[in-house]
């Protein structure tokens, strides 16, 4: 069974399994305002692009909870704050700002004060998480073909149960097919220098009882020259109007060595993922992160004091290298415009 | 001015410097015998193809020093134990066979007894060392022009002064394009797992002044696509008579990247590499290493408890992906044959 990444306390902060702490121990944390929330996003102890679009949605209506006994204005203006101040904890991924945005309209327009407001934020937040949730199920039935009996699978990053707020995106057609008795095995990238992959897809897959091997993310050529990969699964941060796609660092690579080796490549990610208003991905904002994410590894320095570092988090893939892409609404292909 | 990795202590000992060691400190370590030099280069405490072979040809040295007031009989057969002993600590690199068999064949042709064959080991085990430094220069002389000003050049794993006798092989020309007042910038993949790449190349260029950022090597592709990299130059542990060699993982991921990039990509190498008794790439034995140099960073783990991981030390290029061979004979092409 998938592990459930957020949740509600009872008190009604936000819980999070603390991803920064994995795989060595599977913490929960209560995050009771928004500030907490966008720490924690910024810390990546919550990561994926889906799940912070959920976690900023919930930390609103934690943040927000002290004024929904005040008037309308003053309940509008602290939102405005508090969206600021989230939005901008990450930059490249959309679910974020779709998230966000996504609130704030229900804010103003629903009538009434702070209360009425809080209540329908509450409620929002919660379609939200429930959304996703269904979302990650469509997505695992429409790609289930992409994943036979006897499927090996490379992925990269986290694309799955601790990305969501449910199974996954490019890792939900692999639980589905594992639910389905099929027999698969899943060559997960260690994803340097976070090591998403290493920490969290392959303790979530275990967790499952999946299969799977961690490789270093410079062994993915070498498998595929081997034909040991039959398909290759990502999930992505923020796809463009012509399928241009951003996704963690490594991502770009992957998909030039699947196309070189012939090796079907798929972006999956919910609908909501889609910016139409963005042309190509050139346009999208990558995150630099800091050197010592790669200079440093817990806390020990694996390269010289004061050597320079380069540590963009995503890159983007062109359209032209992507077989299809697996959404809620199908496999779908380029332009993409908006609803 | 570069490092100098190996030397002989005042007792007879082999120096080294620990590269496990390495960038926490800069730590020496005198080896007295060959079961202590075959330990240091199974612990990577000394690597790189060709410093493996010196390492080796002295650690013979080191081991007969005992044997040379002995009979030939007994020194030869003791001889013979070494060779194998220190010959199985690394499969890959040809150079470790190619030192040994040198020192072999010495032996057995110098007549009289352990006192002059040891007497002339030593002697031999200098010649490879002193022919190693000399090869280094002749490698960067040849490859001046590929370094010109301005360049900014990609490398992985670890090809410098801690990799030879000398200055280097593929950071050879870039050693001397410094020299001789050109700019040059060096991307420095991390070069997962064992990070040779953040550990030793960035620490022995920025112990020579010479400017380089450290990557992730998943970066790689995406610096190619933003034109970052005017050319790639890397190691080679073993040179088929086709041109496939074979070197550190992540080798291979970044031929394709160049070849499809149109960035040129060569393969810097001692003439020794080259073992013309192999026809192809596919027939040389890669090392596979344990699985929790993948799974633990510095002790700590990084993938959960009991999952597996692969840890193949290298991969194979195959020769298409080559612009040109850059060795001590200068810019070569396939096929090679034995001298």
């Amino acid at each position: 069974m998938s592990v459930q990444a957020i949740a509600w306390s009872p008190s009604g902060a936000v819980r999070i399994v603390d991803q920064c702490a994995l795989p060595d121990a599977l913490v929960t944390r209560d995050l009771d305002s928004a500030e907490a929330v966008a720490a924690a996003i910024r810390s990546l102890q919550v990561r994926g692009a889906p799940l912070i679009g959920i976690a900023a949605a919930m930390g609103l209506v934690a943040g927000m909870r002290p004024l929904r006994t005040g008037s309308r204005e003053a309940f509008l203006a602290r939102l405005a704050q508090l969206v600021q101040l989230l939005g901008s904890a990450r930059p490249t991924a959309v679910n974020l700002r779709w998230a966000l945005e996504r609130m704030a309209g229900v804010a103003t327009r629903t009538p009434g004060d702070g209360g009425a407001i809080w209540e329908r934020l509450r409620a929002e937040a919660i379609a939200i998480w429930e959304e996703d949730r269904a979302m990650c199920r469509k997505i695992g039935e429409r790609g289930l073909s992409l994943v036979p009996e006897g499927a090996r699978v490379l992925t990269h990053c986290n694309t799955g149960a601790l990305a969501t707020g449910g199974i996954g995106t490019a890792l939900a057609p692999i639980y589905l097919a594992h639910a389905n008795g099929r027999k698969v095995h899943v060559y997960v990238d260690e994803t340097r220098p976070v090591l998403q992959g290493a920490r969290l897809t392959a303790w979530e897959l275990q967790h499952a009882g999946i299969p799977c091997t961690v490789i270093p993310d410079s062994a993915a050529g070498a498998l595929m020259r081997r034909a040991k990969v039959d398909v290759v699964l990502v999930g992505a941060d923020r796809i463009c109007a012509n399928g241009d796609f951003a996704n963690k660092i490594g991502t770009y690579s992957l998909a030039v060595l699947a196309l070189h080796h012939e090796v079907p490549f798929y972006c999956a990610a919910p609908w909501s993922t889609v910016d139409a208003s963005l042309a190509e991905g050139d346009l999208i904002p990558i995150e630099q992160r800091p050197a010592e994410e790669v200079t440093t590894i817990v806390g020990r320095a694996v390269a010289p004091p004061g050597v320079a570092a380069l540590n963009p988090a995503f890159d983007v893939t062109p359209a032209r290298y992507v077989t299809a892409y697996l959404t809620d609404r199908g496999l779908l292909q380029p332009p993409f415009r908006p609803d």
